[in-house]
């Protein structure tokens, strides 16, 4: 399928992914007396005395904004806020299909830092959770940083975290496969999501992780983004020196979040024995699978949904809010975002697992349920759950 | 009926009055890579490469916000933010009912004029529409106007405008009724509202008009708000000075927005024949209908659903912004408020027109299509459509 053509014709059609749809009929002046005034008063004045019961009486409990400068779309680049309106649409739909939250697409008209914390903070009325969306690095660290701070809800940029998480539960899987332990891991690309894979690994402890960009493996002293700075001191642990082709020597492991066909055989080729390699740039990987294949790599992973192990985001987002929305969590926290990552990799069994299913379909309606669960259990018990006596 | 119980116990019930529903279904890989990546690159080029589609391939077009930041909620006052927001969803619930418009509730957590005006501006390419809903006088006019000259999307504070063109529907054809022409037309209470229906009553030059509030019939020297400055040489044609009473004496009309039950039948008592009284506060009015009447009012109209002649701003809002938005106009200006007088006036027939009847019901579904019809013609021969080859 021409996935441009035919998607640019249902847009056209739809007019609009999402709809508003009232909860009630509104066709006698009794409808109209509770929905509306003078009956809605009461639900109100419950509030004022008493904001917890916001939770109670509104909406926000189950609703989250998904809200973007449109100043990082997709790989589209700083495409404006108007243009990235049809990606926070369709976010929101799958929100909404698959973890069965209601979202709010907000396309915000400034990419002044400032502004966007003050203007993201002022909405916590209305939601239970803020979805950070294709939001330019370096600014989406501070403005996530920021919010966290101000907000008393989740603040979660799901380009780094959504998608460290991803790549992490196919990567407990796969080592789980080729039961090896320390492995060398090697990300290409240090903008926000390697960064993000990078932190992630080493909380998890899965292995020594070396982060590459286009200057090399980043060692100190050369040019780097304060994200990537707080991480140099854990990576690299072996102290090696180059390019990438240098850092994949006799690694067990490749995670590519940076530009199409960049990986040559001859790196895949120079890896240890089982090596995992998952290419995810999109659409085009950083190396084809079947070329790492038939390069000797053992397990291959990508972004498409049109080869085996699909690491697709989606897997993570519906799951994470739903169980933080659920427990009233102030934020997701590190414990959220690990139960998340473990309650994925659990969605294949033992029985399953093969080189060739190291995840579970984007589509599998199990796992938001299971991956709620998790991170719901996981806010309770690490104490994040908001405490209105104290506001 | 016990309202405030009722309302209390559905609010619980369905806790949050809206849903966001996605038009498509997200159940296959084509699915998911048609509502969402990659296909969605596609329709963010076509805006990107030009901002007016993004009336075609996103939902802006047929989307509203509703903005409060619950400082004047109701009669209830300074609630705040999260205690507002039963408000806005019932008023979002209202948009769809009638207008058939999509609508997002959102309560902002700032009452600082500068804030709300930078976030409500930044909100733009999200929107094809800003409704304006119990922000406290005075601070509501600036934020109107600031919006208005930096936004190219409609905003209407509705308490002022629909409050007063639902006013001057009735007043229509109430006069109409009584054959009275350049009548007095006293109105109690001078904030907002009031103000905004002395203003309208006399673009429409429908009759002299008397403001009075609690300090009396405004007259020059008094404590002023700019509103009021605004409107004073405009006002008191007559040079009536004193309270309401006096205002009241040999006057033709009175429009009340001000408390329960500070008209005495000696007030009515004291009117010019085929008196029109329009006691509205809510939800006890200025004068009970039935001692209006036995006072000798002839006309008598209320805000309440209880009484005949309800004069409810649900006949307003819907149809003027389905207008707005089928016409893309950057505002909604004299010309189309006018409009939507007249429209609304028209749906009581020469026929049926009668005393008890001087307004269609808040709920009859004819309202909205004629509404919107003449508001989208009026937007068009005033010459406020966006154009967008000069942005």
């Amino acid at each position: 399928m021409d996935y441009a053509k035919e998607a640019l014709r249902l847009h056209k059609e739809w007019q609009g992914k999402l709809e508003t749809v009232a909860k009630m009929k509104i066709e006698t002046r009794d409808d109209l007396s509770l929905a509306y005034t003078p009956g809605v008063a009461a639900p109100c004045l419950e509030i004022e005395k008493d904001k917890s019961q916001s939770y109670v009486y509104t909406g926000r409990g189950h609703t989250i904004a998904v809200i973007s400068d449109g100043s990082a779309v997709l790989g589209l680049g700083n495409i404006g806020p108007e243009a990235g309106m049809p990606v926070m649409e369709g976010k929101c739909v799958l929100f909404k299909a698959l973890g069965g939250l209601d979202a709010v697409p907000l396309c915000l008209n400034t990419q002044n830092t400032d502004e966007l914390v003050n203007i993201i903070a002022a909405l916590e009325p209305s939601f239970g959770g803020i979805n950070l969306e294709d939001i330019a690095a370096p600014r989406c660290f501070e403005i996530e940083k920021r919010l966290q701070e101000r907000m008393n809800i989740p603040v979660f940029h799901d380009d780094q975290h959504g998608t460290a998480i991803v790549v992490c539960s196919a990567l407990v899987n796969a080592l789980r496969l080729v039961k090896k332990e320390n492995p060398t891991i090697v990300i290409n690309g240090a903008g926000s999501a390697g960064c993000a894979i990078a932190r992630l690994i080493l909380d998890l402890e899965l292995g020594n992780v070396i982060l590459v960009d286009r200057q090399g493996i980043l060692v100190e002293g050369m040019n780097l983004t304060s994200g990537q700075e707080a991480l140099l001191s854990r990576l690299n642990k072996e102290h090696k020196k180059g390019d990438l082709s240098e850092a994949l020597k006799g690694a067990d492991v490749f995670i590519g979040v940076s530009a199409g066909h960049i990986v040559s055989k001859e790196m895949i080729a120079s890896m240890n024995e089982k090596a995992i390699v998952l290419p995810m740039a999109n659409p085009i990987p950083e190396i084809e699978p079947d070329d790492a294949k038939a390069a000797g790599a053992y397990i291959v992973g990508t972004g498409r949904s049109d080869h085996p192990n699909q690491i697709n985001n989606v897997l993570a987002f519906p799951g994470i809010f739903k169980g933080a929305l659920d427990a009233q969590a102030t934020q997701i926290n590190d414990a959220m975002k690990k139960a998340a990552v473990y309650a994925i990799a659990s969605m294949v069994d033992e029985k399953e697992l093969r080189p060739e299913h190291i995840i579970v379909s984007a589509l599998d309606k199990r796992v938001v349920p299971v991956v709620a669960k998790a991170v719901k259990q996981a806010a309770i018990d690490s104490g994040v759950i908001r405490k209105w006596d104290k506001e």
